[in-house]
């Protein structure tokens, strides 16, 4: 075993705390990584609020960051220490159903392994994220960080950039697709920044119209305030597709009404039940769908399309020791648009 | 006025009762239809048994029906006196919106006037449906009866087949897509003659195997138990459209299960609140939609392909007096598959 050092929940109330953690000992197609910058994401948040308290297992968040190799197995091929490289929710798959075939590893029949909570598949232990100094992956599931991208404001691209560039990138977004994106969080942002990178135009959709030059500067043409019906009525049957972007539960039926026929409203926001009027479907065609993360293929597809248009995260970036800070304001909706640690202060 | 006979509803309990209705003069592009078959259709047993009660309009239901031209407004080209035509569920719409100029009069954006129930826009008066002897609508929302096809069998085309239609065409079904039609009533058993007459590989979910024979005399391929949990396994992720027809509430989870990746469940049975988990769409990136009725292009469409590929419905026929029982039966799922009645007993 190896150590490092991270910070650790113990239950639902108490702050993340500085621990020394192990990590195990690489296996031949294994990695270390020293993890210089994690993002602090919506799920981290949930996670450890839903911890169900002492004599559980700890929960180390974190799943999508970026570092340097700092040592490879016998078996690895693809990188070389010093390599830069990003890791994002998912560290390993069956490899052998079909959708890990098709490249789908988020798909995986079998579930995939979470970077964090999940099990690991050959010794069955329970991951520890990217809340720490170093973290040991399996070289399938890191991918190189492609030149000229920062390194702080890529680790959000790893979960919050993925979750939308998928829905995006099966829904055929490009040039002249109206796409209006509800929520201009960690992910909205950045479904902004890539829808309008791939060519659509773009609309926000926020509760207010204070985010209105936020909205412009990330590249929006427009922006639609979702509590003044009559901007929302004059938006019906506008947009190719819909961003669902909201976190918290909410009535689907407005923005469904702002689907263009045939077109999709893709929820990436909030995951659980959701209820819907079928005769909001019926009436105009239109179809509802999910995303959440992607496989191997999308994501490094993802990252060459990011380095190639400079789409990184808006970030705040903070020494990993203010973790709790961060959480607390996440939890406030206090942050524009994705905190960063710098896990530096862990060395 | 005219006047005509038909069966009229006075409340939720009471039969359907005969009596001498109203038909409008004919305005100049008006048709007068004798009306010789129609459908009996599930939304006519809600919409029935829905009614408030006395002193309340009283309900006239029907709208899918086949007859007769009788006579033309000085408008009309398009139809001559004698000319076999059909009806379905709308008569009119504002005609300038997008969705009308699309072809989509069933998403008018004012809303299209139903055959029975609706408000007619030039006179305000309630329209009354083809459980009559006469009907008298715009020549714009009748259709030549295409040559070859039973009148009597074509009349549910009108609402059941064009509903069903209406997805297995947006949805692209053509040779080799993998359908699956969950329950085998009055629509599931034209999704499955039209999806079967489309090319594609139909298989039929139902909750026991007592329907195996039909399914395969319809032209189904194979035929899955919903009740049996290793059936339901066994298919999962096969269907790249799953037409979903079940009228009652229903928890759509194991039907999303059967969806193949990128693919879809179409709802066409009930119509109202549904509830989903959103990892059921998230996993394989699955899409939920909704259909019912369809434009005047597509109802078209739809006649000629029944008649090049001779697909109507299997109906019971039965004299209009008989028309509570019909109702009843439904009622009870006790028919295979559509009843048709006959309202020559009318004349």
């Amino acid at each position: 075993m190896r150590t490092a050092m991270g910070w650790q929940a113990d239950g639902p109330a108490a702050p993340l705390r500085r621990v020394s953690l192990e990590r195990r000992d690489l296996r031949p197609d294994d990695i270390a990584v020293r993890v210089d910058y994690c993002g602090v994401c919506h799920t981290d948040l949930r996670s450890v609020r839903a911890h169900p308290g002492e004599g559980n297992a700890p929960i180390v968040p974190g799943h999508e960051f970026t570092g340097v190799v700092t040592e490879v197995g016998p078996e690895v091929t693809r990188f070389t220490v010093g390599d830069q490289v990003a890791v994002g929710n998912i560290v390993d798959s069956c490899g052998v159903c079909a959708m890990c075939w098709a490249g789908q590893e988020n798909f995986c029949h079998e579930f995939p392994t979470l970077t964090y909570g999940g099990t690991d598949r050959r010794d069955g232990s329970t991951t520890l994220g990217g809340y720490s100094r170093e973290y040991v992956v399996r070289d399938q599931f890191a991918y190189l960080l492609p030149a000229g991208l920062d390194p702080a404001a890529t680790a959000p691209l790893l979960c919050a950039g993925i979750t939308v560039w998928e829905p995006l990138h099966a829904l055929g977004v490009g040039p002249g697709t109206r796409v209006a994106v509800a929520g201009l969080g960690g992910l909205g942002h950045l479904a902004v920044k890539l829808a309008v990178a791939l060519g659509a135009d773009v609309t926000v959709i926020s509760r207010s119209a204070d985010k209105s030059d936020d909205a412009r500067r990330l590249g929006a043409h427009d922006l639609i305030v979702s509590t003044d019906p009559g901007q929302m009525a004059a938006a019906r049957d506008r947009f190719d597709v819909v961003i669902d972007t909201i976190s918290a539960p909410h009535d689907l039926g407005p923005y469904l009404g702002l689907v263009a026929m045939d077109g999709t409203l893709s929820l990436v926001g909030h995951i659980g039940s959701v209820t819907v009027e079928s005769m909001d479907l019926l009436i105009g065609r239109k179809k509802l769908s999910s995303a959440g993360s992607g496989g191997r293929p999308a994501t490094a597809a993802m990252l060459d399309f990011c380095a190639k248009h400079g789409v990184t995260a808006d970030i705040e970036l903070l020494p990993s020791a203010r973790v709790n800070e961060a959480l607390d304001r996440l939890h406030r909706n206090d942050v524009r648009y994705r905190f960063v640690l710098d896990l530096s202060d862990l060395s």
